[in-house]
């Protein structure tokens, strides 16, 4: 057996998310599928970040075993003619038997976007959350600068969450606009289940000043996911990078 | 009645095209549903151009009679609230009760993209045709300039258009790039069927080097459909602004 690394950009808005649910589309399913079809193999994948409903990809890393001798450097085109225009592999190459996408990570980098103007648009709103009353952006920004650093994230967790440690690592919190699309980059050793949509919706609660820029201190300390904002829709995020 | 003008976006990906047709989902019929819920009337649409399916609009013109008295700049917003997020509605205004928007149009400009690179992107892709094999850019812009003017683009029209004159004049007929996009802006006082989608396909036949730059001039003088290139995909098509 070798191991395979991939990378693997994808339109998460008719998925059901990255990972496998029975009866829904998925794209572990589109990806493994397709492996099988190209290997011959029963090919099963992890992925890096497993990407809720409607959540896109730029950069998601996938590693798979496999027998089959194909080239790595053939992979892309050849698995490309399997998959959907939804999902479409980039890159390939052979990795160590034990690498592991999600556990070996060292860092992620997210996007998210939000339309902010009156008019919605049907190709920008597929990947962006569209607000139409006009945002404070400073005040996002000064808000922005509470989250960056180490920090129990409690408050920006998702129930459901098994994980017992909240501490993450914020490294870079970036507020950028590109004529009426408000970009945040954020970069971090790891997040919480739903924590950068957490931090979206809070954010854009500080944006509509129902929300003081500094509340958002209090909301760290606080550790209550009820004093948080609302978790901003799926469409607006995308997992650019992944670093090892 | 009163006479409403509106300028309407979509992204044509999932639609059978603009126009109406029994047991498919038409562009036409969301604006004519949500337009009666809207108005309380029994609406019909007209459009600038009915676009194939497929095809987007960035600047769509679209005019309805109605009784309602609803203010034009109220339409957008309430309308929206009713469309599905693939149709938007950026501009509404009373006309006269006269206009025709396809009669009336003195030009219209589209966009067509290529996306020109080894491997596709799930993103560009839904708005760009993919081509693989790199595309000699100079030659398609030489062969694009024995196309702009007035000539008889019949060989340039696709079979089953009942249009007798097949003269149209071509006044813009560019391809810029942006990374690996080649974008073509192509205005005109107005297109035969098909025909933005088979210059395009004549051009990347110049592209990969299967048709000299110069045999563009003899295609149009052949007047012959079988002689031009195949007809471009629809996805990168895109109908960016109507004149009047």
């Amino acid at each position: 057996m070798r191991r395979v690394r991939l990378l693997v950009q994808y339109d998460g808005t008719d998925y059901a998310g990255f990972q496998v649910q029975p009866g829904r589309r998925t794209v572990q399913q589109e990806l493994e599928e397709c492996l099988g079809r190209l290997t011959g193999d029963r090919v099963r994948v992890t992925a890096a970040s497993r990407t809720d409903a409607g959540v896109h990809a730029l950069g998601q890393v996938v590693a798979f075993s496999t027998n089959s001798p194909i080239p790595a450097e053939r992979i892309p085109r050849a698995l490309n003619d399997l998959l959907p225009a939804a999902v479409s592999c980039v890159a390939a190459e052979d990795c160590p038997h034990g690498f592991h996408p999600r556990f070996d990570a060292r860092g992620k980098l997210y996007t998210y976007r939000i339309l902010n103007r009156p008019t919605r648009s049907p190709f920008i709103c597929r990947y962006a959350w569209h607000i139409a009353e006009p945002l404070d952006l400073p005040a996002m920004r000064e808000g922005a600068r509470h989250l960056v650093g180490t920090h129990d994230f409690a408050a920006f967790c998702a129930a459901g969450s098994a994980v017992q440690d909240t501490r993450r690592t914020v490294r870079r919190l970036d507020l950028d606009t590109e004529g009426d699309v408000i970009e945040t980059h954020i970069e971090g050793d790891g997040f919480l289940y739903m924590m950068v949509r957490i931090i979206m919706g809070t954010l854009a609660e500080v944006g509509r000043g129902r929300l003081e820029p500094t509340q958002v201190l209090s909301i760290v300390a606080g550790r209550d996911r009820g004093k948080a904002g609302p978790t901003a829709p799926p469409e607006g995020l995308c997992l650019v990078r992944v670093t090892y």
